[in-house]
């Protein structure tokens, strides 16, 4: 384990990360200088890393490094720290490449507060693409995110900000960094992870304020047509957190501000519990 | 331009390439020192770049940067040289990364004259996936190329040299880094680009090979199934020029090498052109 100057370069462009995106990833919410339970997302890094024939995660080297960056950051509210690791460079001797970058998060207070439009864009998979085919990596969160950015680029040309994937078959997915929620009535639901979308971390912990709440919380197919009459849709990820969709492909959508605003205090404080 | 030592790191782990594989590439094969002809390869380096909304290709400076790998590099047979681009780094002021990498090929000599075994893998699009859908990028020459090394490595677990994929509704479309050629008969097909493949520049160049030879080359949609019982079945692609596929999904095809020698032949006096 080593510290690098951030602004010198770090990666050769032989890393098969940089050559074609072999990798994988994490990001990590650290809120007020707080270890953030790890056990979660590195159980997904895991899961990603054996879809990827990467070797398994060292999770007390990765825990260490998370505490050194920790440390050696100004103290600020919130850091976004990214977890990589690589294929490693080619033509090297198979080492992997692993590095953790803590970075200031971006301030979403704002949009926490009102929220995002979206549009849903094909992800040009049927929901059950993953079956027999793991080559595919649906449900592995790696580094070849090229789409997800256009998908991105996409939206913004339509005005939006945000996307929620949809499958051929007429599924709601996810968003390209995010999971989706959807509640109707005293009911939230998110797709299923054997849609070929990844398992989400803050999904995972956003359905226990919602048990707390009084609501089920399950997983099911969600038909994209269906969204249009939902009492609440969110987007939810680590380092954003919740945002309610109150905009979707132009029309819009029932925004409950309340528990949204209950929604993110609890996955601040979640991130906060260890 | 700047020239580097290839020894010490060049890229920001911030970097939109390494990060998110967020960016395009393309292969070129220099032989004996000599330029190869570029402008069906810048064309699809603009069409990767349009696709991915990154700035168009300075021809000259690439041109430049070159020929200038070219002089610096110690005279070998035949020099593997790689054109990237990124979005830049993140939190940058939208600046590309481009670099260019010029390393001595691997030798294909023999996998020329032997050929490779290849299984067919769903891609998990249907053939008409990119109509409608730009952010999918299919047809461009992106980073994000983690799907095409898992595929590789399914092949590699069944046996297998190399891959052939197919798309939902039973078309055979390219390899991950190569173009497919069927022969039957006097006539060679290759599946068209608007099945959400690569254009391929080799692909082009073979046509010409065997309109000289007397057979119809053309584009037209192949059935997988339709593969078993082609006269001669080819990968092809720039640095490893092409590759007849002696087996597929563990069944025998046929091969013609004298064919096969001629079309390497072809390809590389046409790499020379210059």
């Amino acid at each position: 384990m080593r510290r690098v100057d951030p602004r010198e370069p770090q990666l050769a462009v032989t890393d098969w990360g940089a050559t074609r995106g072999d990798g994988i990833f994490e990001s990590v919410s650290v809120i007020d200088g707080r270890m953030p339970p790890l056990d979660a997302r590195f159980d997904r890094l895991e899961a990603s890393a054996r879809a990827l024939d990467l070797p398994l995660i060292d999770r007390a080297l990765w825990t260490e490094a998370l505490l050194r960056s920790i440390d050696a950051h100004d103290p600020v509210e919130r850091l976004a720290v990214t977890l990589a690791l690589t294929r490693g460079v080619e033509g090297g001797d198979g080492t992997p490449t692993a590095w953790l970058l803590a970075r200031p998060a971006r301030d979403f207070t704002d949009i926490r507060r009102t929220g995002v439009s979206a549009v849903t864009l094909d992800r040009g998979y049927a929901s059950d693409a993953a079956e027999g085919a793991p080559w595919l990596l649906l449900g592995a969160k790696h580094l070849s995110y090229a789409t997800n950015s256009a998908a991105l680029r996409e939206a913004s040309r339509r005005g939006a900000d945000d996307v929620i994937f949809t499958s051929t078959d007429g599924l709601a997915l996810e968003g390209p960094t995010s999971s989706l929620l959807v509640r109707r009535g005293d009911i939230v639901e998110s797709p299923s992870a054997d849609s070929g979308i990844l398992a989400g971390t803050t999904q995972s912990t956003a359905f226990g304020f919602f048990e707390s709440r009084g609501f089920t919380a399950r997983f099911a197919p969600i038909r994209a047509d269906d969204l249009a009459d939902a009492d609440a849709v969110w987007l939810v990820s680590s380092v954003r957190q919740a945002v309610a969709v109150h905009t979707l492909d132009g029309r819009p959508l029932p925004v409950d501000g309340e528990l949204t605003a209950a929604l993110n205090d609890w996955l601040a404080n979640a991130a906060r519990s260890e």
